[in-house]
């Protein structure tokens, strides 16, 4: 049974009870549960326009941002799950925001922040809970997202094809430089040398993989559900020269066998769902030889918390949850692992989430002429709310490192991290 | 109440029941439990030589250490309790140990982590609680270990009288540099700026409160119960200068007030007990600025477990326990403080230690003059057993770095951690 069919974006169930939305009056109870929901929101200085057009009063005197609320399903869903059909009315038109999107979101978020209410997630207190990632689940979540076609995400990401937080030795580089350079502090935190084995779980288009193959001489086996994504990477591995070091696997990290000297995850655990997290500690504890060294990176939060926000999960990422730091450990602390490093990149998100905006905003037409008005929409707010959602600070970014409890085997500072020369330089 | 009055180091309960010491006969279950023993810790190659003399068979070849237990009563109280007593038994002398004692420590420490046994306190699985951390309960345990006067720590502490791990540049570097080394690490990790207000929980002798007054002006207020290494400190900021800069203030963390731009704990936390992670939460919360940063260094494990050791805490340390680092987040995550860094320097610990010891047993004779025998051995031996714990693995220094989560003012990198000139170069 698959408890988790991921939901297509084509807004199907959105039609549902919009049904007063001919009629253009505004009642008083209305125009004043429109007011609590902007007073919920801590009153941010936008003007909010109703169905009827008219501004709702008080409008700030200089508002950064317009939102219009085309009709009264809209109005009524918003106040339902605000959460949920912000995302499903923006998307289909029935909510506009004129002015900067992102600010508008990140005001928003610093709302929430201030009032400590970033738990709560509807006005109606609606109960949601993520999807489960069983294996069978997995594999659908990550179809759903991954598999939307690689030309899709060809059109916004960089060269290599990184669809995770880069990391900008300054906030000017550029994104290609700035995912190399992630990929090189990766390396770098492991410790890599030439020749290890290297195992990854999740591994996306495959580059760290073939970067860890061609940088260093590792020897990678990358895990993978995503048929397009594993397709793609054995491709560029064939291309580059690589496919004698690099070996792309089409399956479950739940499945990873053999010993290597370095287990590295970046941008898996988000979708791993925490009832998983021993299984993911159970393949890393299997598989890392005694001197080994593991990375984890992923998506956090700085306490634990519901799905990453009900309109994402349920129609950008299905299954999605970032733990906090303290539900990481559930990864580590029943194998005694030891937590070596920890960084924060939260910045480093925002940054990246920003080059992707720029890029996705000069591919529009395509965008829209492939997949429409409605899927154009629903990823400019996905990737808008996600730069809002890192630079006000309800996500994080955690790199963490770890050991083997008895392994004396460790750089003695992580000064190697920033004094080495590049490889090959 | 006092429901936790520390121990004195006068061991006067050891007596108990050690009767039959005067028999020197071994029985043959008596020399099976012996070797029953042995074979809980990992069959490690030590030779044992119980009260008859006699080696246990069988020995190996080349016996890393001996092993000499010499009485009954002392042997009946291993069994019972081996973390507890062989602590109080080698402080009496009744079990002594020929060779290098770290080297035997850590060689029991293995064989526990091996069988995954850390946390088993006892053959008969004797359940020991650590002391509870009320105020007044803090301040006998406090006094209890640092006010056994300032002149015992001079002998073997750094000329900073800095009793937490040390940060060694590079692992031959001094004592005396690497403690320097850690206040300039701990300062450039808070982002130290000139003239800004910190606040410090558990001062020591004041080491890291000077160092940031002198080296970065700033203005801080250090909080230490323990009235011996309040005067001393204050006599030291008097002297150099700084009085104007420092105030230390002998009262409880708890009690802290005002707004500071960094909150500084280091080697606080293995006092405070979990139980009272939240007050310590609290007081953060009340006193740190928006853009503030914090930094927590402590003693930690990798996951959750019993107390440090019970014979350390009954004797040495009362009331400390090391949290693991998904403990420690009971301090960070009900304020939503994001994590930004997280570094473990568990064998810098070893290596501080290793420094102490040395100079430690270099002033054998002024301890045994003032303190006795018995104290003498049970310092060596807690020194020694802490070198084996971070050698080992069993324990972690982690030092956290933290700030609220709206602040962006971040540093981009932790660059400027490894590669500032340092401060007057």
């Amino acid at each position: 049974m698959r408890r988790n069919k991921a939901e297509p974006l084509d807004f199907s169930d959105d039609e549902g009870w919009a049904g007063g939305g001919s009629a253009r009056l505004v009642t008083v109870p209305e125009r004043w549960l429109a007011r609590r929901l902007v007073a919920a929101v801590g009153n941010p200085p936008i003007a909010v326009h109703l169905w009827d057009g008219e501004p709702l009063q008080p409008v700030p005197e200089r508002p950064a941002v317009r939102v219009y609320i085309r009709d009264r399903g809209a109005f009524y869903r918003l106040l339902s799950h605000p959460d949920l059909h912000f995302g499903d009315d923006y998307a289909s038109g029935r909510i506009e925001v004129e002015g900067d999107l992102v600010q508008f979101l990140l005001t928003l978020e610093r709302a929430r922040s201030a009032d400590g209410s970033s738990q709560r997630s509807g006005l109606l207190g609606w109960i949601y809970r993520p999807r489960r990632n069983t294996l069978a689940g997995s594999q659908e979540n990550i179809h759903h997202h991954y598999d939307l076609g690689n030309d899709f995400y060809r059109l916004w990401l960089d060269e290599d094809m990184v669809y995770t937080c880069a990391y900008f030795p300054d906030p000017d580089a550029d994104l290609e430089t700035a995912q190399q350079a992630k990929m090189e502090h990766v390396c770098r935190k492991l410790a890599l040398q030439p020749g290890q084995r290297v195992v990854e779980a999740g591994c996306g288009w495959g580059s760290l993989a073939r970067y860890m193959a061609r940088e260093y001489g590792a020897r990678v086996r990358a895990f993978n559900i995503s048929q397009e994504q594993v397709a793609y990477a054995r491709e560029r591995a064939r291309a580059e020269g690589l496919a004698d070091r690099v070996e792309y696997i089409q399956d479950d990290y739940r499945n990873v066998a053999g010993e290597y000297d370095a287990f590295v995850s970046v941008g898996m655990l988000e979708h791993v769902g925490t009832d998983h997290y021993r299984d993911l500690g159970r393949a890393i504890d299997r598989t890392l030889a005694p001197h080994g060294r593991g990375l984890i990176h992923s998506i956090g939060r700085n306490r634990p918390s519901g799905p990453m926000n009900p309109w994402i999960e349920r129609r950008i990422f299905p299954g999605a949850y970032p733990p906090s730091l303290g539900e990481m450990m559930a990864l580590f602390e029943p194998w005694a692992f030891s937590v070596l490093d920890v960084e924060n990149l939260r910045l480093h998100y925002a940054r990246t989430l920003e080059h992707w905006r720029e890029r996705y905003d000069a591919h529009e037409p395509e965008v829209r002429s492939r997949f429409g008005e409605r899927f154009l929409r629903a990823w400019r707010l996905y990737l808008s709310g996600s730069i809002a959602a890192f630079l006000g600070g309800n996500l994080q970014l955690f790199q963490v490192v770890f050991a083997r409890p008895t392994n004396n085997d460790l750089p003695w500072t992580r000064g190697h991290i920033y004094r080495e020369p590049e490889p090959g330089a």
